[in-house]
């Protein structure tokens, strides 16, 4: 069985790109990152999610990205609510963190090179989230070319890492249609950028307008608990 | 006044990159890891370096590379010691930390982008350590193009990301000669891959005997204690 390392944040996106990889017959290694975010409720969903679809290993890295700040979520900046997300002009958001997936997917790939693992999974989207540069597919090409250069196999020329993004041109309607076919359970999972300390999503932040949306947009309802479920 | 981001190991390329960086007039952030290396020696030399070279700010990001292991210096594999360095066909040595530099790298660029800095300074060198894949010059090519793609102003296209490799076709006496000349104190800097708890360096491992090497083809005595000086 050939091996995966799935980025696992324990949100939407990366619940449904494990189900994926594991309908692909990929014997799957998860990773998270206890990376100083402002809540533990994605690092709680990242192991339900992982414990449910039982991976061959989870593994939390600790790092710390506070330590630079920069961004809503690891730094003393609010988090935006209530935000008109059909604007154009919206810019990158604050809770854009510097760098984040280029760090997530270096660990990756060192964990793929000890494991003997060609394959990566990250759930990027490039529609949503088209304001993060990090989830751009040149971005993702351009780690994919580096990465088949910085491992061992590199220097036989064997090397054949491949950053997989199944969901980097899907709407976030598209993803929850896709999970819902793998049967993956959102009750596990958490979008929110700003949880209560009893883990009830916000319902107003960039990320719950758009996953709130995505369900509306499928005639569902999201199954996970919100302080409000108004899409501004 | 331009800022870089300088990878400080506490070892002697580092600090030499470190000299050149401030020489060019670069106000100089340094970064160093606690990655879970068999010894302390090194990072108690990077804040020797730090201190003497007065960088703006010293940061020391604690990240845990032996969760992943496969290496000498992560594991509990042996340092190889007295090995024959001119034989063509040594390989990859068990001291490769696979994706080190790749971590290093993105933690440096995160940096680098919430400082807004758009140089990073590291000492890869590939004549000495030619069998580790990250230390050539197309992975540092490739890395530079890709981090030029993930930070906010890729999204713009004014990102303008160097990553500075000046040692990168320098020979190890080369290196010294030039720190020299830069008034580099070699004394505080350390380059064993197994000192013992006084910090005495062993002599006998791959990176002890290049340095010893280098030293006496400068005819020069290294000024750091060794337990042996004698060159395979």
């Amino acid at each position: 069985m050939k091996r995966a390392v799935v980025l696992l944040s324990g949100g939407l996106d990366s619940a449904t790109v494990l189900a994926i990889a594991q309908a692909e017959d990929y014997d799957c290694f998860a990773l998270s990152f206890d990376y100083g975010q402002r809540h533990s409720t994605e690092l709680t969903c990242a192991k339900r999610v992982a414990e449910a679809s039982q991976v061959s290993r989870h593994v939390i890295a600790p790092i710390d990205l506070r330590m630079f700040g920069g961004s809503a979520l690891t730094d003393d900046i609010a988090v935006p609510r209530n935000r008109d997300l059909t604007l154009e002009d919206a810019g990158i958001p604050v809770t854009y963190v510097p760098a984040r997936n280029t760090i997530f997917l270096s660990f990756a790939l060192a964990w793929a090179e000890v494991l003997g693992a060609e394959d990566i999974f990250i759930g990027v989207n490039a529609v949503d989230y088209s304001g993060y540069p990090d989830c751009r597919p040149e971005y993702v090409a351009a780690y994919q070319q580096m990465a088949n250069l910085a491992v061992k196999a590199a220097v036989e020329g064997t090397s054949r890492i491949r950053i997989n993004t199944p969901l980097i041109a899907a709407s976030k309607a598209d993803i929850i249609r896709i999970g819902l076919a793998h049967g993956v359970d959102y009750t596990l999972t958490s979008s929110c950028y700003d949880p209560s300390p009893e883990a009830e999503a916000c319902g107003e932040c960039d990320s719950c307008q758009i996953r709130l949306a995505a369900f509306q947009e499928l005639g569902r309802t999201d199954p996970i608990p919100y302080r409000t479920r108004a899409i501004a």
